[in-house]
């Protein structure tokens, strides 16, 4: 008998309907053979909700009660979906993040995972009754309730999968899997059958949107298979498996692409030690997340320093790095709020050193100017401009015969 | 300084408005020198909202997943309240019901308290943090989240106050405290300063709604001192408190009505041992709370035995009494739906014998007849037509000169 992890997201328990539908189907797993453990979202836009409410009668918000606040999602949608099995004859329990044992540090609404306890879901398993826990939350060590942040109900399903010795996780979501590029750019984007973790990550860090980059990290450090499907269609997904060595790797697997960042230049900088350090301490500590960086060959004692920040962060770092240039008496300082970034993402990229040439040729023939590039050994991505991402993501798509 | 615990009700946290008003008093009794420990309710109507929903899913409903599902509104209403007062300053905390250490028995969606142990509050208290705590739950033995039932506010509040020594347990609602009669049918209706625990249990049970009857017994068990008061108003409410010896009685506190019953009468019973006893079983059996029962003498070796029951058990009683009038050949069974039960409550009516027959003769007075009468040493009620109940409560009013 296999165990199997199965994690359903907002929209997959967005009203009763959909709940009834989430109950068939776990019904469905266990009439199979299998053992199953869920873990389930808040239903549709419910958290949006709840964090609206909190503007409206806090501005201060502390931590800890948004945690109290935001808990209550999961909840309703647990108790609704053990009813609904109840109903089918499928005896389930719920389990808050704290009865399930989910141990995490006091960082209130962004806690980090310390421990998966499990014992209550063990002994349930065990009776044959369906645990279904609530995703995104658990208990701090000073025993307060914590939430997981943003996409934490699925590292709470990669979590269980890991400490229960699933076979695989199962994540439930209102897309049929992982696609080699974003099919509302490229109508003849494929589904893929199996990708590596290490290619997961890249794709989730650069434009990707299915997983959350931090559920795939804990589940390639834990070796936990993930299985990304529909909860609308039910057709099997997306594997995300560890890199076989046996077999043949894809060259370019997917083609991702990100407008959510800006660009920001200070030009003619004064080539000395420190001063990068200096810019980048100073956005640090207004916690602002830098995620490209660029610095060109020093032309007679001056350098440029180019890198891109989310565009929610956009004023202030452009302020940040103004008063540095001053200081460092830069000549200039130049911004871009439209630009896009493209990445070419593929486990066999790094034995194939004409790739690069490839891209960047597509890229020259659409006539698309390429303002910063950064690789690493499974991806290659280049900054746009913005009008060029969905012209740049097509030619890209065709070059490397995505769609087979 | 005096430890007080002040409840709010659904109404009185109903909004965001509502709960900036909650937070602005719990401040001001913080700043008159008090320590206070809030017990709050879901908002609104939540509660029933997440009952309904419950509906759409499931027929079947089990009682532990009920108990999850409900226990997420006071989540949302003490967490906004805490936040509330953060922005005034007042450093907050929220616990659940198992937080707060509410240890219940497993008896799901009406569990009984068993033990309060109120550790986490009293080092919050020490800390100078106000606990806000959810009403109406608690951890059973097994641990497994439980509910109290409809009411289970209010003993929640009142099981903190004896728990903790409270000075008082002040009881926040949408009335400005208990009346001496429906101010809707009465308009002279007075509010009462101060009742007993004993006058405000007959009071409870016989129509009026302002405390569950469960939370007085609870406070008079264990001689909690209550004020019921408005949260819209702020005004001072009505006390309910032991009876001071030393003091003057009223011989009529309060004029109840309840028109929630309906009757059953069985004729011409047998009049042998154990009839009664088979019938009253039978409803028992089907968990129908039986209230007032009256047996006329015997004439003739047979007898009438009338009982009322909650409307919404009506078709169901009536249909065990009809089979069991059968077995016994009693000769009729008559049922009535609209009638209404009048009581008249005061401590000091056990020592003024006078009042029942001055009671009575008001009520010929207008004509009314009784068909139905019952008495405690500090209670009388009588059975009357319910198109009569105004016009009664009216004339009793009057006539005790309850207006004073």
């Amino acid at each position: 008998m296999s165990l199997i992890v199965q994690k359903y997201g907002g929209t997959s328990v967005g009203d009763s309907d959909r709940i009834a539908q989430v109950a068939e189907h776990v019904a469905r797993t266990k009439r199979h053979g299998n053992q199953v453990v869920v873990v389930v979202s808040a239903m549709g836009k419910s958290t949006d909700e709840l964090i609206s409410l909190a503007g409206q009668v806090s501005k201060t918000r502390p931590g800890r009660e948004m945690d109290m606040l935001l808990t209550s999602g999961e909840r309703i949608s647990m108790a609704l979906l053990c009813m609904a099995l109840a109903d089918l004859g499928v005896q389930a329990n719920s389990f808050t993040g704290s009865q399930a044992g989910i141990i995490t540090d006091c960082d209130h609404t962004k806690a980090k995972i310390l421990e998966v306890k499990g014992d209550r879901l063990r002994e349930a398993l065990a009776r044959d009754v369906v645990p279904v826990v609530a995703g995104f939350q658990g208990v701090s060590t000073s025993k307060d309730v914590t939430t997981l942040g943003r996409g934490g109900s699925d590292t709470t399903a990669v979590a269980l999968a890991a400490a229960l010795g699933a076979e695989c996780c199962e994540i439930y979501t209102d897309v049929s899997g992982v696609f080699n590029a974003d099919p509302r750019l490229v109508p003849a984007a494929r589904k893929l059958g199996k990708v590596s973790f290490e290619e997961m990550l890249e794709i989730a860090a650069t434009g990707g949107r299915v997983l959350a980059l931090r559920s795939v990290e804990y589940a390639r450090n834990h070796q936990v298979a993930l299985h990304v499907r529909s909860s609308f269609t039910w057709e099997p997904g997306t594997w995300i498996v560890r890199e076989d060595p046996s077999m043949e790797q894809a060259i370019v697997s997917a083609v991702t692409h990100d407008i959510s960042q800006a660009k920001i230049t200070v030009s003619q900088v004064p080539d000395k030690p420190g001063i990068a350090a200096r810019l980048f301490r100073g956005l640090a500590d207004h916690s602002i997340n830098v995620d490209m960086i660029e610095q060109n060959t020093s032309v007679s004692g001056h350098t440029d320093i180019s890198f891109t920040v989310p565009r929610a962060d956009f004023a202030l770092a452009h302020s940040v790095a103004r008063d540095l240039s001053r200081q460092v008496e830069a000549s200039d300082i130049t911004a871009d709020e439209s630009i896009g970034m493209i990445s070419l993402i593929g486990a066999g990229m790094k034995t194939h050193p004409a790739i690069a040439a490839q891209m960047f040729e597509t890229l020259a023939s659409q006539e698309i100017n390429i303002e910063m590039i950064s690789t690493s050994s499974i991806r290659i991505s280049c900054v746009v401009g913005e009008r060029d991402v969905e012209r740049a993501v097509q030619a890209l798509h065709e070059s490397f015969a995505l769609a087979r």
